[in-house]
């Protein structure tokens, strides 16, 4: 029997290099997409590839323009990327980009409404994330009942799975079980303001969160450079 | 006091443009935008930028390629537009395009959230396009909830409004309404397939829908070629 296929949203970061491992290990046939929104940098789609053809999966790259309507630090030329913030937000931080996991979801089932896949992974995390409304499970849950109510699903009587398995695992977690699946973190890339080399600042909140799950784990993370 | 802002999808198609009218007429400052997806031709483009034009509205275009991943008779060039099939059907026809209004009315979503909008208007209709998920009332009630969910409306304890006013309308009360507003639906452009010159065919769903219509009102539909 064929495997079943699903898609997986792939950022070129740890979260999602680690979503991807797990999709994997649980049989399915995995399909990337990865967004050009204009992000700042090109260094995450590099990685996301890089990613992609590691775990030998296709990847689809979906451009549009998120600055033409700006609002966020990652995209806006005119806001600064806090350093040294620290991870813990109640409130959505200004590297909050508005309803992106909506669009980026929903460019997801478009594309598995056309391969024929009703799974969707997606490497959110409120754990660490819990200022961003939409990283969190309420959210996922809704988008996944929205996603099937307006597509073919809902005439054809099967439903969208969204699989958000980091949900609640902490940045630590995230690591280890993704090294027991073989991920290689030297290939990913999280950082929101990298040095003009690509590598990593160490000091923004992605950054830190990053080096100190590393830390707890007695490891140096494999992404920073070399010294 | 100033206007409450507002969000509208604009087509270019009969639909949108009374829409945009409907939403003017309660008293919104209304902010249009467009989707440059890959569509076969730019002449719904060029409408929607006429209409806002004398609607005196501000329009973004958003562009991004659903060729990519296709799945459509209306970005597809492997899978034709069907002629004269009549405008009923109970399966999604070949002229869906996935989740396509799932992601443009995302887009609306992260738009509004930057300009501060909580309303969104869009012209789907439930009537005539009844084999198209993502046009019902169902589809567009639980978008809303999970817009609300997904951005910073949840934490500021306010929601998304998704006004769809043509939901429940027959094409011929649509244009009737539109002509008590003002709309001018020469300026309009619906054909799925238009000749060399950018005139509607005259035999696709969509333009013979409009067609009778315009003529259960007595009239001739005003975007035709002049005889």
């Amino acid at each position: 029997m064929d495997k079943q296929k699903a898609v997986i949203l792939l950022s070129g970061g740890l979260d999602s290099a680690t979503c991807l491992a797990i999709a994997q290990s649980e049989g399915y046939d995995v399909y990337g997409v990865t967004f050009d929104y204009g992000q700042r940098h090109n260094i995450e789609l590099d990685a996301a590839k890089r990613i992609a053809d590691r775990a030998g999966i296709p990847l689809l790259t979906i451009r549009f323009d998120m600055r033409l309507w700006g609002g966020s630090a990652l995209t806006s030329d005119e806001i600064n990327v806090p350093h040294g913030e620290g991870g813990d937000h109640e409130t959505a931080p200004v590297t909050y980009v508005p309803a992106r996991n909506l669009i980026f979801l929903s460019f997801g089932v478009s594309y598995a409404e056309t391969l024929g896949a009703k799974d969707i992974f997606i490497g959110v995390n409120s754990m660490d994330y819990s200022g961003y409304p939409d990283c969190r499970d309420a959210f996922v849950k809704a988008f996944q009942q929205t996603a099937t109510l307006g597509t073919k699903a809902i005439d054809e009587n099967w439903q969208f799975n969204i699989h958000a398995p980091l949900q609640y695992m902490k940045k630590s977690e995230i690591i280890t079980r993704g090294m027991e699946l073989g991920v290689d973190y030297s290939m990913t890339h999280s950082c929101y303001s990298p040095d003009p080399d690509g590598f990593p600042c160490e000091e923004c909140d992605s950054c830190t969160l990053r080096i100190r799950a590393f830390a707890e784990l007695g490891m140096r993370d494999p992404a920073l450079r070399k010294r």
